[in-house]
């Protein structure tokens, strides 16, 4: 069933040309948006249009408009992470250079708003004003995904409201998206919007766990990048507060841990003992639980499956 | 009357706040705004709203919309540019870094969408349809600028094309969105834009023109920096031009002139000698008339008088 919605977004993506010239342009983005990835945005709009009502190829030009917009933000966010390899190759800045993936990835925003503005709808104004509220905070948690970096008293408050603003939003906004679009209640658009918001926490914080816990060969990279690299996940910032009732300094002993493999392998030990992947389990499935919480309250339909067969395709992918 | 027009402009800006967090988000759009430009694009879209019939305010929206685009292309081309001042202060990567001022431009191009859907307008998808059309060819005439770099055999025509990108379609567009937003024919929306862009090409044909003959005191920065810098002004092209047909190479010694003064002075001279000085200003005329010639076609009313009020004030400001 997603390999249907998924075809539809590659076979228009295949006949969708970016201009000739200039071409420093635009050659960045044929060769970015030709990586591929999982198309999960645009995916989730033509399942909802559908689940809506409405045939799935009613919402393209708004399912492409959000894989344009993902992949215009992916393109700076490798600029402002330093990022080598996406999806296995080369970033736009390191094959070619910084100012052309800050000029193409500009570009691609406002392209995602001019295939938002050949979206036939009669709430096509509805589209722009979610499209425009979810861009800016897409921005804001990238801000402050940068600004924790810099700083030592991150909350898992905080933590939750800067993945929900950096990537959980867009999702919500792709699955509204095919809800406006088929003319669902304001109540319906609500529902799926959470259910999508709730899913990509969800789904984050399931990514910080395989991050450390996962099957290496499942997961396709080396296991406990994020704890060599002392990142702020929600895994480190429960340890943080459990390690702080308890008066127990042992992480600071083991960020200093020269060796890498002996940090991973006492780290994820000690994550475990602690309760500390315990506790995250349960920050996923509280998240999970109000993703499919939201679901149910939308209204019934035999379409619905594709949705949870979605939800099963991402929680199952790696673990 | 431009005050007029300029304090509508200034008012809604002081009272337009961006959100106070992330701070480093948004602390460098209040810091950019806040370095006084001219405001001419968003004068432009009020004049050309007065013009068509309708009160100024009611296109306020539009109007601020295309400042804000405006500075969030300063904000990123002064990254790719390299440059460290901004009327006179520092640029926002140098205040503050790169990262940020990528960001932070993203989400200023996002707010000038957001700004642009408050417009109330029964031509609103006219007005995004104008928008994104423009922002892609700002970003091509930018990248052809960055290109031209690089390159030895830019013509005069690929030159004139860059700047009608780059900076011209910007002003078109600051007019039309006036004219949309009053309700003008297509011919009249057509024949303002025409008067912009062909207004923005000869301001920037007198731009090359005043960085080495314009009275230093006037212009307010040193005389001769394209020179200095080898730079491809329409100056430099149509020299090249001539000399080809002179067989003469004294262009390539010029630019090998290791004292600055004397590389200036020189190159004026030689400019002033091969009527290049000449032949340039013929461009300008060419575009200045041809903007004048859409701007009669315009119907007629009283409140063409400011814009052609603005057309002086722009080539008299330095001259």
């Amino acid at each position: 069933m997603l390999d249907h919605f998924n075809q539809k977004i590659e076979s228009y993506l295949a006949e969708y040309n970016f201009p000739y010239s200039p071409k420093n342009l635009y050659e960045p983005l044929d060769y970015f948006l030709g990586l591929s990835g999982k198309r999960l945005r645009p995916v989730l709009t033509l399942m909802a249009a559908e689940l809506g009502g409405k045939d799935a190829v009613e919402a393209i030009h708004a399912a492409i408009s959000i894989e344009l917009f993902h992949n215009f933000s992916l393109i700076h966010d490798d600029i402002m992470d330093n990022a080598p390899i996406r999806r296995g190759l080369p970033t736009v800045h390191e094959k070619w250079n910084s100012n052309i993936a800050i000029l193409s990835g500009d570009v691609l925003l406002v392209k995602s708003y001019e295939l938002l503005s050949k979206q036939s709808s009669e709430h096509i104004l509805e589209l722009y004003k979610l499209f425009n509220k979810t861009a800016i905070e897409v921005c804001e948690g990238q801000q402050m995904d940068m600004d924790f970096e810099e700083r030592e008293d991150v909350t898992i408050e905080e933590y939750i409201s800067m993945i929900r603003l950096k990537t959980s939003v867009l999702l919500g906004c792709a699955l509204e998206f095919g809800f406006i679009i088929s003319n669902q209640s304001e109540l319906n658009r609500k529902s799926i919007y959470e259910f999508g918001v709730n899913l990509g926490i969800a789904f984050q914080i399931q990514d910080d766990i395989l991050d450390l816990f996962g099957d290496p060969e499942k997961v396709g990279k080396q296991v406990g990048g994020d704890v060599i690299s002392n990142k702020k996940t929600l895994l480190y910032l429960v340890a943080e507060n459990i390690a702080k009732k308890l008066n127990d300094n042992k992480l600071d002993n083991l960020k200093a841990i020269k060796d890498l493999n002996k940090k991973v392998q006492e780290t994820s030990q000690y994550y475990i003992e602690l309760g500390v992947l315990e506790e995250t389990k349960n920050y996923l499935n509280h998240y999970y639980n109000q993703a499919i919480d939201s679901l149910e309250s939308v209204v019934s339909d035999k379409s619905k499956v594709n949705l949870l067969e979605m939800v099963n395709y991402l929680f199952n992918r790696q673990s």
